[in-house]
């Protein structure tokens, strides 16, 4: 199979970082190293964090992207070479898999060795510094790599990478039981309606989805039993108590980066609930202020940080998806066509996610 | 026993809230309802959020205090009276018991089923509202009543009741493992002090105390293995670092209320570790202000608001007492030195902590 | 309300304890005491274990069964009266309310503490020694008494007191997370289809259950992924294996008395598996016996055994139940055909479950 | 350095398996593979699983041993050389560096995902196949070896990395709370005198031992704060209850073979107990016979089977050996004592462990 491999395939690169471009480059083949698996790349999905880095505005990276670099951290492909050193590597050529945000971890530090994979110092973020998954060959570690169920599509599983892996890793962080009631702020976007499914139809939790009164058919659709508009007449805190017998949520996990979903969510707590505060895709840090400090002690709230979830998660989510639990809405769109979808993305018109099909 | 019960007995009662003044009153003896128990009082601890609830600073109080209240929620003494319906308590006559802020709790709601007695909304609060322990008899419920252990000085017990609860109760939340780093900001002081012995010498955590550096000793001397002085050429968080091996503290307990020890607090942290904030006692809320929602993100930061502890972690709290672990610095007073015991402590000049005898 | 109640009411007693024989008697109306509250009950249902207990078969009990005994532990009606001092009851006159085999705990002793409330040392068992509830009226305590939530049948929740509170704890304590495989053994019985229906449908597992071929269909309607039959010709734990991926379940909730179905639990498990070991009801204890204790070291296996659940729990259960989620299979029966569906349940024949209607 | 290495090295090789003999070899230098450190040992402790692998007694392993096999998984020394492919490794050279009875994992399965190595179905056994830590140069993954902490002496720590990390592992799965009471059932032995000491002076438990009375010394001095003699005329039980308050201990840890002892834990835990089966070093499988299944049900106990420990688990323990907390009593030996060493211990005449100095 790796005789057949072309010597030159394509790519979409970042030619102008700083501004909204990207070009398709001829790349050549790479070899995979001790460890290492060859993928023939198929789908990506396309993240506003992938715009984030090729504008240079995304706030938490600490270096400014180059020109050249590969973006995207959302790909599904399949193997067409293994490298040295990859006997006990529980994939092999042929095997469909997926690279995301955390495309490799050093295995080593305490971090990787507690399962906090976006905690290792070492590790490899797909699309900013490492080659991304917007081309149609990319490296990666044989035992990282994250293996696509059969019956999946290659173009649904593609966002489950990150998106679907943001909020079910953080919907394991709110340490709910079955049958406890979680709020989504921010439930119609596009991390938000995969929450509601995650949380209602994954885990069996009861499901009040918060957003403008335009994404209340979203809401319901992906599983919430009750919707609250923010734009509308309701008292949102109020409301929520109301919904649960008086005492508040479990769990609030907030979608979006609206400082007031912040303080709002500590009030529409119950004692001892819990605030995940989900990956901060894009632009200032979110300020947790607080004339809430009170409430946090006598009703003892806890606020935690979800970052990306980790390898296991992964294959979870990616379970769940297999399911049929969760789908997630997008459009495909070829290669070429990448820059365009940035500014579609950038101008706040991109309705659902996109995948971009990179099979010629 | 109860036979020989006197008709009055002696009170400090707040006789003008809003200002510090005590007057020692004769009150009726009372008589124990079904469930109840009277107790004959011995010794109270003074407490700070005594101060608060007497002139009316403490905002987190729903209502001002009104004049004759007995004050106090430190109180020992022993078992003069059962009520009826007492047959299952877990105490009888003679057994000494304390009586600490959480005096009562309705056993009903869901936070009492889940064992979190500070969020009982029927919860009565000893020296607010509910009569106190600066008087030498007091009614308790037979089932919430703190059994004191034998060999514990009903003098050493008392203080235990609020603050040896309140930071063994947020250690528990810091939910760190035995040989892991604690941090104790605020390490010198009332609740620090004693934060550090349960921390190093109950919990066998590794301990570093930040505070001023006129707290050095008693840091130290409380179990801390590393003291960082706030007021030293030293960079805390980088000397928070270099001490454990360059990831940062596995918890934090911010026993002071100042807010650049809450910012710092995340930041001298270790991925996933937790901030646990104690119980405000008083003045003004505690921001949680955070150009630092980034951090808890990326690294999974944890922020956890603790309130004083439940009946069970009382009664834990006193066992790490009468085994010599834990011992609060206390001088003792009589009764009817109350206000000028408050005026000390008004004036910030308090050393310790005070326990008034009220033995005749 | 409390005027009008009768002087006499009518009750089911255990007239010869020893063989199965029940007789409907007249007794006098009892008074609530302190905290307690009289129960009108219009519904009980007939547990397996009731028929233990009037024929002293139940070898874990300590006293044999005097005559006169009224039995039963699944009752349901309304709140009639309330006895002093119960201010603040969760509970009020008219509220329908359910008894259940812990009738009420001490609410004092480290057990209660831990809610663990089976494990309560002066706990009260209904229908063993404390009078139970095949009887018009009876006294519980108002804080411990369950609520019946709105839109429940008082029919239908009646056999969720025992046999639908003992699987939900029992599932909860298996630790498992949604999505993760769960092996319900006896899964066509009394216990085993409402285990089926809470772990499925209530709590997003994946189920297995295995049982004789002639439970194949309810086992499958109750939401089970998969049946193995136990008198076919597959292996069973071959099969778990094949089902999970090769790796085996993540729990295995063991609902039979059956020794061989303890032993193969800890082989159909993956690593870190744990085994649920369900109330046993009735007859000989079930001997754990192991040529796999080297298995349960090497893959680190947990053996759990669980009681019947605590006061949070009984909510929780009805919660699921009043949502649809579980149901119970049931007939109903008037009081005085007691005696009749005992024999039927005694020779083996009596299908789902009976309800006794007490109402005249 | 690499330069310096010499062509020839010396080992012990099990020459005759099935009968107690070792012999000196000369082998060649390994180079190291990706990934991998060959490490200059210098030491290694002798376990009593080496005994049963050399004289294939040990029944839970599923192939004999061959000849010319290399024993030994205690073994410590300075990493000499760097294979490819370890750039991120947390290792370099010059290093000391421990190798464990599980001494690689494939860190790609379930298994080593949820951080259980010991479960890691491609995991390497040290000195059982995989040649061991009984020669002066082995090659070990880069990732997966175990830092030695300075100023820990390399033949203090060799025992550290089996037999301390087995009682570390297990009192961890004990998840019992500093303060609560530990049971160690074989207190005097090899792995009970460890864990006495972990579990009194690294993590704050209250420690009973139970040993034969000529162990009494030992158990005291290694931190416990009763002894109960097991052939003396106290009951153990009973003993065991009223030494902690009537309710019994909050975990047993079962450091012996001895089926008695597995019985009698059930019957001294409290409710929600747990008893740990430590890894059963030799000979035949445990029985948990249960005419205790009724116990195990009604007080809600656990029975937890514990491997050895991960690598994680493995630096902690160091970590506590490198304070001084723990520390085992071992004799020093040459390598050609290696039959001798085996000999007395299969004997039963070896008094604590032996260390080979492995040193020219």
């Amino acid at each position: 199979m790796a005789s057949e491999l072309p010597k030159k395939y394509k790519a979409a690169v970042y030619d102008k970082p700083g501004s909204i471009s990207t070009k398709i480059e001829e790349l050549d083949m790479p070899e995979p190293g001790p460890g290492e698996v060859l993928v023939n790349l198929t789908h990506s999905g396309v993240c506003h964090s992938d715009l984030g880095i090729m504008t240079n505005s995304w706030k938490m990276l600490p270096y400014p992207t180059q020109p050249g670099q590969v973006g995207g951290h959302e790909g599904v492909g399949k193997i067409v070479k293994m490298g040295p050193s990859t006997d006990h590597s529980p994939v092999k050529i042929g095997d469909r898999v997926g690279i995301k945000w955390m495309a490799g971890i050093c295995e080593a530090c305490e971090a990787c060795r507690a399962g906090a994979d976006a905690c290792c110092s070492a590790g490899k973020l797909s699309g900013y510094y490492t080659p991304g998954t917007f081309q149609q060959y990319a490296l990666a570690p044989a035992n990282y790599v994250t293996p696509i169920p059969d019956g999946l599509d290659s173009a649904d599983a593609a966002p489950m990478l990150c998106a679907g892996l943001t909020v079910y890793s953080a919907l394991r962080k709110a340490n709910a039981e079955s049958g406890q009631w979680i709020v989504i702020s921010g439930a119609g976007g596009g991390l938000g309606h995969l929450a509601c499914q995650f949380s209602a139809r994954g885990m069996a939790h009861r499901v009040i989805g918060i957003d403008h009164s335009s994404k209340k058919d979203i809401v319901l659709e992906s599983g919430a039993e009750h919707f609250i508009s923010v734009d509308g007449s309701d008292n949102v805190v109020e409301t929520v108590k109301k919904l649960t017998g008086g005492l508040g949520a479990h769990a609030v996990i907030v979608c979006t980066a609206n400082n007031r979903a912040y303080d709002q969510s500590v009030e529409m707590l119950r004692f001892r609930g819990r605030v995940v505060c989900v990956g901060v895709p894009e632009g200032e840090p979110v300020p947790i202020q607080s004339a809430l400090a009170a409430a946090m002690v006598t009703k003892e709230i806890q606020i935690v940080g979800s970052a990306v979830g980790n390898r296991r998660q992964a294959i979870e989510t990616l379970e769940f998806a297999a399911r049929g639990i969760v789908k997630v809405h997008f459009r495909t769109e070829k290669m070429d066509k990448l820059t365009e979808v940035f500014e579609e993305m950038h101008r706040g018109e991109l309705k659902g996610r996109v995948v971009l099909d990179m099979q010629d």
